[in-house]
């Protein structure tokens, strides 16, 4: 861990927190009965939902209540409105403290009479007697009265600590020293790239970037890496344009004048310090790599090419009667077609779902993001230690503003966000969509004898993109009308690219692929970890794992002919206590979470299975065994799928701030996951049987040139899905979906879907067809609502309007953009 | 194996013959210029594939000519035109015999001047000395010339045989038999079931069908099982009405009439005969199960539901300017943004493509199915010995026609199929549609400090529907702009369901889930096997498993603060031999094929990996191992994928006519995949590098209670990628896709794509956009075309007219149905 033992602590979050002050967001003035782009003809009739959003996002007008309360009761701590320095004390963040399951089920599925109390939970820069801290307290109830306090808290970190010492106390010292760095070896970067860092101008399309590497060192743990980028102006592609040059900072001293500048690397070779590697560079045998430089290969877009087929504008999806959801955009509630759920947002986390019931029965009582992490492998002093965990970040902060008709479709409900920091409250307008989309493939058909039935695969997608720096994560949540939901994380955006010598002198093609002059895609792995809660039919759960197997038997009706059978046949396992899982050989096992007590009209348990969706195969694990890197930090990585008993005590699997402190995290998974029995009976009070699931998506991503400029979706998708399993007694999408009954020509009777069940006569009589707009369609037989008549669509259906988009360009400095893609060191 | 030494071979082919003729298909008139239905403006230029397709089916002239060939040189077989009997000889298919890819190659690849010499296969239907025989031929050169011979087609069948032994010689003798039977029992199955079958009227909807176990018995081969089923008159759904009477029939003489009913098989309990079966059932002790009777359960339509939101109809993909791809429908070849490719279809196989090129370079000399299996296991007689390998029925024959603005876009083309069976030639109208989609995300987008950059992920699929039987499989290949190409494979229609007593005496619950009264959802495999001959970047090419490894390193840079680290390299490892291999636990190695040759700009192999897809997780293999059912006649069932030389000699991983012969097949995967070495020199000629990948797709399916009626496509889906590994310089896609580049708001540079690289000025003076219909657009730059003004669309665009749609019933003893689904027996 960097401990940065300086009298300037706290300026990495000051200035983070000024900057996103100024910067980043446009607070837009948001209808919230109507959305701010869009065509379709929106809900006619306002819709309430049945209950409070118990897990709302503090209102503006809640988080200044807070902020305000804090301030009075903790004058002794001098928290600053406007810090000026990281001796300021001041208060980082505050936002809802979720209530305790326990406290929302009585409300929820008791008919309680009240919602359980509101709580924020508050982060507090301060700084104590060994250096700054970031201290997590609870304040409340809300709103504020003579009851309300602010209490430590520390009941949902199985650390038993409220508080994370923050290692990065000086980053505008680091930032200094960079700067310094850099100008220091001005002669040698002008000598191998070309250019220089431009103290006057950080902003200098033409400067080099220099940064430190975002992870720690363990041992030590006062060593910094630093690389030189360049900025990549035409797209924002510093991530691609590492330029090779690597600096070591000994940074042992707590006072920045004594850190010292150690060790260089370039092309494969260490050099003790600056002075070794001038005189090198001004060697006769000094090998070189030409830079990487920006250019037209960069580009994330290609204006030029026009290629047969490009002057047509491609197939698009329109929506012309509006939507067929039901949205309480106050409460964020949306029914759809059996499925209801609220949707709320959090800064570092994005969206989650809670209360998620289909058919009037719960399924889910949360399904939300935990952590996203990318850690990187490579053979050089940058890579070899590059890890993210992108919450510390903010997978919410950094969820900007949807481009309409593209990020989603045209007909799309927006839905903003707000988070609040150092007493500001910031708006992200349009920032999750809400959709249904129709399928290119169907939910069902079939062709029988005398008809096909065709049915259309209409989905419910709720959206939100979080770009964290160079990467972008689409993330949706899907709902399908037979009850299943699906969690689907899309990576796009650039890289995190590697300097690779082209004299190869290194081990870097173990790390990835050469993909430009000086480029290795170095690889890594993504992993995402999501919550869900899931209540099958109420919170009392067995989880199971059906294997399908192999064996051989003997049958009583195979004898004489055949003694013994191979063949194959289910053998149930059930978890029986707290465990991380892997996805099975050869898909062989259906992992099923049953309800313990609910049986559907056939005696089958009711169920939903837990499956690798259809993102690209089957979701993956963490590849490294006990990352160095990472430490303690992201245990819940190293399975793909972990069955825990639900506490209030353990909502989460992971903080921010484990970023902070990865061999000591504020939460540790596996104090979590550490194998409770799951058993229960009825009689044994000491466990309801309330599990909780935590599962990873994600990928092993070796990029190659087809990652240039940027990653694609079509094939970076991860996917969980919840499938129910025997939770209905028959296919609960017969009575939602849209479709046609074709009936074929011909004399035979073959009976008719819908009609009486004893055929009687000419089957062609009975026809249950419609004329639309003078067409025979005598012949079909359509179930749902259907277009009926020609329509003239507004462009809007088509192309939306974008001048309703409202961002303003990001500040260069914005932490959590600079920090991670390069503009940050100089 | 069963082998009905009867006096009356062939009947069950001839049978399906004659029914086949006088049912099923309308020959549609099709205007080839044209698509049928359809809205949009279709290619106003006539487009002209580069080269002939040489794997075409023979034209209707063409297969007449061959027919009329034979019969005239095989006048010693006296092949009948109509054969009366399965004494009679006959021709049962004539269908194209794809040239060898060694003489294909040079008309494709080398410019040579004239295509591969054009040859018929046969299947003769010869009654030898020991019995019936289904026979191959080729017959050619084609045209017919003085120059055409007819010769055993030996060379592509690894047994080293043209033919095949018919073990099903006498089905109209076992349908007599099975009637009888039924009629022997009526008593009891009145008695249990409450019906008995109509030996008068095998279509009454009333009386109960009898259908023999569609697979065979290896020792002895002598024995068939029978089970009831009623027909399921509302929907076809008789694979959900098994009645759970099960009789055995010894059927080891020759002669029919000598066959004895057995055993018979009720409720859990073996009875040695009829009587006493019967005695039983009259007896106190009885235990009977309630029978599945058909009702509204078995529905694929909902006419009355009517939750919120059906009364509104579903978004909906339209294409108002028509299409971007150009279709030669002569030749049956596609262009698309990069993308070439040939279309042929086989009544055998259904699709298949050829010569995939992307942007010029060679990608794929074939990719098409090879067959489709579906493994059930049980305890029952029926579903424990049950097996079906689609390709038999054939996936090409029963490709029906396409429901338009459901099966594919309203604004898809489609084209039609041709097959010739017994001196006929039937067509299939609109089996087969191409259409662009654009999906429900982007294909890649980015949000930067200046600007978000987002791009459509339009895509190309080819889609065919195969309803074999019960079951309802939709086959994609799908193209992306990228170069990727998917293979998809969905699943609907019914489920074959099991018997299930109620009060489960049996073990059936090691076999799967009730689902209905007396129905359990019979677990089962289904492996489909593909054929990829990829030829990346040319034939020479090496197969490589490129592996993501945890490893504990030592870095020159990391001490001494770290002296040891924990992270993860890429480990390759060539696959040197011929071998089936396994997904890879935790999706830890990129399985890719290379050039050997051909490097991109930065000096990588060219490559395409090959990768499970967006499908549910991972493609899985058969479960059972060395199925008794299966014999050697689907052993590439075994593995997910496999790696083997090419050979004109192996141009097929299986023929339909294994599922005759599982225990001594004419192709036996096992001879094809045997290890041979896949080393390759420049200097040694002996082996060229050309492989030949054969994967599978499918599911282990273990249906619930959502599978009824019909099994669902959004969570059956099974896709297998080739995704470009360092194919390009960088991605393909940019100059292909449609999408805009938002300028965000604010003064500070920022850079521009497509603008010089130098900033100079404000860059939002810069900017490129477009006004379109009066919306200030200034913000955004569009590449590819785009909408630019309000569009009316006919009612075709949201609801094509049905009139159009031509397909008679099918009939109900069609074998291709009537075998697998039950209306067969009596």
């Amino acid at each position: 861990m960097i401990e940065l033992k300086s009298r300037r602590p706290w300026v990495l979050l000051s200035s983070l927190l000024i900057l996103v002050g100024v910067a980043a967001f446009l607070v837009f003035p948001l209808d919230h009965e109507q959305s701010p782009i869009g065509y379709a003809s929106k809900h006619a009739a306002p819709y309430k939902a049945p209950r409070q959003n118990v897990w709302a996002e503090l209102t503006e007008g809640e988080a200044a209540d807070v902020n305000n309360f804090i301030l009075k009761e903790f004058a002794h701590l001098d928290l600053k409105k406007h810090p000026k320095s990281a001796r300021d004390n001041f208060i980082f963040v505050v936002e809802t403290l979720k209530p305790n399951k326990t406290d929302a089920a009585s409300y929820l599925y008791n008919d309680g009479p009240s919602p359980p109390e509101r709580w924020a939970k508050a982060a507090i820069a301060q700084n104590l007697k060994d250096g700054p801290y970031m201290i997590y307290y609870m304040v409340g109830p809300l709103p504020i009265s003579k009851d309300s306090v602010i209490l430590p808290l520390e009941y949902v970190f199985n650390s038993g600590r409220n508080y994370v010492q923050n290692p990065m106390k000086d980053y505008t010292a680091i930032q200094d020293f960079a700067l310094a760095l850099a100008e220091n070896v001005s002669d040698i970067t002008q000598e191998l790239l070309g250019a220089t860092a431009n103290r006057q101008n950080p902003s200098d399309p033409h400067g080099l970037l220099a940064v430190p590497r975002g992870s720690r060192v363990d041992a030590g743990g006062l060593t910094l890496w630093l690389q030189f980028y360049r900025p990549g102006m035409s797209s924002g592609a510093r991530t691609l344009l590492p330029q090779g040059i690597y600096a070591k900072v000994d940074a042992t001293s707590s006072d920045v004048n004594e850190w010292i500048v150690s060790q260089f690397y370039y092309n494969g070779v260490l050099y003790e310090d600056a002075e070794h590697f001038r005189a090198a560079v001004d060697g006769p045998d000094f090998e070189r790599t030409p830079p990487n430089l920006d250019g037209p290969w960069t580009d994330t877009e290609d204006f030029e090419s026009h290629p047969p087929g490009r002057e047509l504008p491609p197939p698009v999806s329109v929506q012309p009667y509006g939507p067929r959801y039901r949205l309480d955009r106050k409460e964020r509630f949306i029914s759809w077609f059996g499925f209801e759920f609220y949707i709320t947002t959090a800064q570092a986390t994005g969206v989650s779902l809670f209360d998620i019931r289909f058919n009037g029965e719960r399924v889910m009582y949360e399904l939300g993001l935990q952590e996203a992490m990318a850690h990187y492998a490579g053979d050089d002093p940058m890579q070899g230690g590059l890890e993210f965990m992108d919450t510390f970040f903010g997978m919410g902060k950094n969820a900007f503003e949807l481009v309409p008709g593209y990020d989603c479709p045209a007909y799309a409900d927006y839905l903003d966000a707000e988070w609040h920091q150092a007493y500001q409250t910031h708006h992200t307008p349009n920032s999750i969509c809400v959709f249904e989309y129709t399928a290119d493939y169907l939910l069902s058909r079939h062709t029988s004898q005398y008809s096909v039935t065709a049915s259309r695969n209409t989905f419910l997608t709720v959206r939100s993109v979080s770009t964290v720096g160079n990467y972008d994560y689409t993330i949706d949540y899907i709902f399908y009308m037979d009850g299943t939901l699906e969690v689907k994380v899309r990576a796009s955006g650039f890289i995190f690219g590697a300097f690779y010598t082209a004299n190869n002198t290194k081990s870097e093609d173990q790390y990835g692929h050469r993909i430009h002059e000086a480029l290795s895609s170095s690889m890594h792995d993504h992993v995402i970890n999501f919550k869900a809660d899931l209540d099958v039919a109420g919170p009392k759960n067995d989880m199971v794992r059906m294997a399908i197997e192999p064996f051989t038997s003997t049958y009583e009706w195979d004898q004489p002919e055949q003694p013994k059978r191979n063949t194959m046949h289910l053998v149930e396992y059930p978890v029986t206590e707290e465990a991380g899982i892997d996805w099975p050989k050869n898909s062989g096992e259906f992992y099923i979470v049953y309800s313990s007590d609910e049986k559907n009209a056939w005696g089958e348990r009711k169920g939903y299975r837990i499956t690798p969706g259809t993102g690209m195969g089957s979701t993956p694990h963490l590849t490294i065994l006990n990352s160095t890197t990472l430490g303690d930090s992201a245990r819940w990585a190293e399975h793909d799928i972990w069955v825990l008993k639900q506490k209030d005590t353990e909502p989460r699997s992971a903080d921010p701030l484990n970023f902070f402190a990865p061999h000591d995290p504020i939460i540790d998974f596996t104090k979590m996951a550490d194998g409770e029995s799951l058993e229960h009976t009825t009689s044994d009070t000491s466990y309801d049987g309330d599990l909780v699931l935590y599962f990873n998506v994600g990928a092993h991503h070796v990029p190659t040139s087809q990652d240039v400029p940027n990653t694609l979706m079509h094939t970076s998708a991860s996917s969980v899905m919840f499938v129910p399993h025997n939770f209905a007694d028959r296919d609960p999408s017969r009575g939602s979906v849209q479709g046609v009954r074709l009936q074929m020509s011909g004399k035979k009777s073959g009976g008719f879907a819908g009609e009486e069940h004893e055929p009687s006569g000419d089957l062609r009589s009975r026809q249950m067809g419609r004329k639309l707009e003078g067409q025979d369609r005598t012949k079909a037989s359509y179930f749902g609502a259907t277009y009926e008549s020609a329509i003239k669509l507004p462009l809007e259906a088509f192309e939306p309007d974008m001048a309703g988009y409202s961002s303003k360009e990001h500040d260069v400095t914005d932490l959590s953009i600079s920090y991670k893609v390069g503009a940050a060191g100089v």
